[in-house]
């Protein structure tokens, strides 16, 4: 583990998830349309200046969620795994536990809850990152969970305010 | 690994799913509604001695799969899991990987594949069950898999003829 946990204490330290909340001044209908459909998500889902060239959106409980990431320097990261639920407008959510046709994956890393609440008129945007161990939460964390997903949903908030 | 497991070669000794299938002369709602209902689960899940005196079952993909198995001298297990997938008459695909609202098991084991096919006026039934480590496939069977889910199936079978 890294040394930065070390002075973890109490539940955090033995925390299997990381948490991101924003309230965001666009429609919920606007976030979830950003998030399912795939000439959307492709111009958020990574920090710039990465991109995701291709992206691959099967939406249903077992469906295909696949995305490309591509670096600066050229290089490619291929994510695949499967929506486990989904419901238009409020939630989704998704795993790289599996593959479709339900073949566990050998290494199962994430289970990500994203879901969206009317709040005053805006909304609350929480994604709510699971891990199946605490040492895979320290791992996500370490290889900067808050820094990318914060970047990746400033891009977020900043197209869904023009949908 | 059990000595067992060593004279096992190729696809086999590295496989991570475990498989039965049979041809059922039953219909496949029958085999369907005996996975389904309470009352039917209860009656073949485990085999005789064992039983299932409470089970619960919310049939959507998230919902908990709950069953409490009684052993002959008392013993008590409680196994909670979720449905990933429901397509009725057809199939019923369920894992001990999660709790409802999707957080992780710690100790994911398996992961079960249960299918219905109309073969020439009976139904093929198979259970595939996956594993998300060989380590974990080959504890499985040497804690007697097919015997337990064979004898499971020739209740269930028996059951699903008087439907």
């Amino acid at each position: 583990m890294p040394q930065t946990t070390q002075t973890e204490t109490g539940l955090a330290g033995e925390s299997r998830e990381l948490v991101l909340t924003r309230l965001i001044d666009a429609p919920r209908e606007a976030l979830f349309r950003a998030w399912t459909e795939v000439g959307l998500l492709k111009q958020w889902f990574t920090p710039r200046p990465w991109t995701v060239p291709f992206a691959e959106l099967d939406l249903k409980p077992g469906g295909l969620f696949h995305t490309q990431m591509r670096g600066p320097e050229g290089e490619k990261f291929d994510n695949r795994g499967v929506f486990l639920e989904i419901v238009p407008g409020e939630k989704v959510v998704f795993t790289d536990a599996y593959v479709p046709g339900w073949e566990p994956a050998e290494k199962p890393f994430i289970t990500a809850i994203i879901t969206f609440e009317e709040e005053g008129g805006k909304t609350r945007y929480t994604a709510r990152v699971w891990h199946f161990t605490v040492e895979d939460r320290v791992r996500h964390e370490a290889m900067g969970f808050h820094d990318g997903w914060g970047k990746a949903t400033d891009q977020l908030e900043a197209l869904a305010k023009t949908l």
